[in-house]
C-alpha cells in the first residue's frame, strides 16, 4: 500500500496506546496480546481516507477508525472460538493460549471498547455513527451465522454465498467509509456512494481471497496454498465449479472431498477447476464488483486528486499476492 | 412485588414485542426463545420507577429500561456457556437446545440490540446514557472474570467476594436507576444517590441469594436447597465460615468438599455453619448494605410518597423466600 503506510502506522501506534486496566489479568492480557498481532489495518485506514477527502485532519476521525478496527478484532476473537481455530496470524488464538471462556469474555469487553471509542467523536455525530455501527454489527453477526449454516448445506447458491460475504465482511468496509463521511459532514449522497464503494470493494476483496487460496504464488503467499480445498470450505471457486460441471465431474468432486492425501486433493481439484475455467469466471465476478465500486466513487463530485488514495488502496487490494 | 406487577407486565409485553428478523433462524430463534423464559424483570422496573419519581411517564424511559433487560439477558446467555449450565429457569439453555457457537453469536447480536434500544431515547441524553452503559457493561464482564478466577483460588477474601458481586450483579441495578434519573433530568446528586441505592441493594440482594441457597424454606424455594454447597461454590456463607472457623473445623470443611452424598454434605455443612452462626453474620452484612442503600435514598430531597415504590421493591427483595 504505497503512500498508505503512514496511515496504517498511525493506526498501529494508536491501537497499542489504547488503555486497558491491569486487572483482571485474564480479561485484559488476552486483548493486549490480540491487538498486537498486527494486520493490514485496512478498515480504519478507510475511515481516515474518507474523512480526509472532505478536508478533515486524520486525527478528527481517529476514534471512529479505531472503533472499526477494535470491532473487527472482537469478531475475529469470537469467530476463532466458533471455528476452533488454533492460529491467528501464525500465533496461538486466545482460546488456545488461554481458554474459550476467556475468549468469549475478553471478546465481549472489546466490543464495549469499540463503543467507548466511537463516543469520543463529536456529540452531534453520535446518533448517526452509532446507528450505522449497530446496523453493521448485526449484519456481521448474520453473515457469520449464514457462514456456519452453509457448512451443513449442500445446495448453497452463488447468490447466497455472495450475500453471506457481503454481510460477514463487506458491510464493515462500507461502515468504515461511511464513518469518515459522517465525521466530515459529507453530503448524504456521497455518504451512500462511499458506503457502496466500500461494500463492493469488500465483496471483490473476499472473492480475491478465495482465488488466492488456490492460485496464489506459493513463494509469496506465506501460507499453505489450497487450504480451503483441503478443509472442504465453500468458496466462490467451489460453488462455481459445482454450478458449471456435468454429473460426471460432480461425482469426481464429491469423491475428492474424501481424499486424505492433501497434496493430491489440491492438485486434482485444481485440474478440474482449470478445465472448467473457474478461475477466470471468478475473476470476472470479482471485476464486476470492483467496477461497481469504482462507479460509486466516480459518482462523487470531487476532483480526481482527492480520490487518488482510495483508488490506490482499491487497486492494491485487487492485485495483491497475499 | 405488590403494586409493581403492572410495571413488570409492561416490560414483559414490550419485550415480547421486540422485533427480530425471521432469518437467519439459527441466530434469531434462540433470542425469541430466551427472552420468553420469563424472570422478575427487576432491572427495567427500576429504570421506570426512577424516571417516574421525577414526573416522567413510564413510556418515556421504556427503551432504556428494555436495553437494561436485554443486556442482562445477553450476559446470562454468555454466562450459561461459560458455566456449561444445562438449564435456565428450568428450560434448556441455548447452548444445549442449539449449540455453544449459536449461543455465542446470538448473545453478541442481543448485545447490539441493547444499544439499538438505548439510542431510541432522546438524542440529548445519548452521550450520558451510553457512557454509563459502556462503563457498566465493562464492569459486569470484569465481575464475571473475577468469578471465574475465584474458582481456581483457595484464598478469596470476603472483601474480594463482595467486590466481585458488586461488579457482576450490582452495578447493573445502579445503571438501571441512573438511566431513569438521566432520562428524567434529575439533579446530578440524585443521579448518584439513585445509582448508589441500586448498587447497595444489588449487593444485599446477592447476599440474600447466597443465604437463601442454604436456608430457604424447601417448600417455597422451588429449587434444590444447598445447590451452592453441593457444587462447592464460593458464597459469602462459605467464605465467612472459613474466616471464622478454627483449624479443626477448617479440615472438616475441606473434607466435606469430597463428600459424594449430597444430602449428607448439605446437612453436615449446615451444622458447621450453624455452630459458627454464619447465617446471622451474613444477614448482618446484608443489612449493612441494605441500610446504606436506604441512606442514599433518604438523601434524595423528594417527599416520601415518591419513594414508596422503590422502598417497597427494596423491602420485597430483602424478605423474599425465592
Amino acid at each position: 500500500m504505497e503512500g498508505l503506510a503512514e496511515y496504517s502506522l498511525l493506526i498501529e501506534k494508536e491501537l497499542s496506546g489504547i488503555h486497558f486496566p491491569i486487572a483482571p489479568e485474564n480479561l485484559y492480557d488476552p486483548l493486549k496480546y490480540f491487538l498486537n498481532l498486527g494486520g493490514k489495518r485496512l478498515r480504519p485506514v478507510l475511515t481516515l481516507l474518507a474523512s480526509e477527502m472532505y478536508g478533515k485532519t486524520r486525527e478528527a476521525a481517529l476514534p471512529a477508525a479505531l472503533a472499526v478496527e477494535v470491532f473487527h478484532n472482537f469478531t475475529l476473537i469470537h469467530d476463532d472460538i466458533m471455528d476452533q481455530a488454533p492460529l491467528r496470524r501464525n500465533k496461538e488464538t486466545i482460546q488456545v493460549k488461554w481458554n474459550p471462556n476467556i475468549a468469549i469474555l475478553s471478546g465481549d469487553v472489546l466490543f464495549v471498547k469499540a463503543y467507548q471509542l466511537l463516543v469520543q467523536q463529536e456529540e452531534r455525530h453520535l446518533k448517526e455513527l452509532i446507528d450505522v455501527f449497530n446496523r453493521t454489527a448485526i449484519e456481521v453477526c448474520e453473515g457469520q451465522q449464514l457462514d456456519m449454516d452453509f457448512e451443513n448445506r449442500t445446495n448453497v447458491t452463488v447468490e447466497e454465498y455472495i450475500e453471506m460475504i457481503r454481510l460477514k465482511t463487506s458491510v464493515l468496509l462500507g461502515c468504515a467509509l461511511e464513518f469518515g463521511a459522517i465525521i466530515a459532514d459529507a453530503p448524504k449522497e456521497d455518504r451512500n456512494n462511499l458506503y457502496q464503494f466500500g461494500q463492493n470493494i469488500g465483496i471483490a476483496f473476499q472473492i480475491q481471497d478465495d482465488i488466492l487460496d488456490l492460485y496464489a504464488d506459493p513463494e509469496k503467499f506465506g501460507k499453505q496454498v489450497g487450504g480451503d480445498v483441503i478443509a472442504d470450505k465453500k468458496t466462490l471457486l467451489n460453488l462455481k465449479a459445482i454450478e458449471l460441471c456435468d454429473a460426471n465431474t460432480s461425482a469426481q468432486l464429491a469423491n475428492l472431498s474424501k481424499e486424505t492425501d492433501s497434496e493430491r486433493k489440491v492438485a486434482l481439484t485444481r485440474l478440474i477447476y482449470d478445465d472448467l475455467k473457474v478461475k477466470s469466471v471468478c475473476e470476472e465476478i470479482m471485476e464486476h464488483y470492483y467496477n461497481r465500486a469504482m462507479l460509486h466513487l466516480d459518482k462523487i463530485e470531487k476532483d480526481e486528486s482527492s480520490k487518488t488514495r482510495l483508488k490506490g488502496l482499491a487497486k492494491y487490494l485487487m492485485t495483491r499476492s497475499i
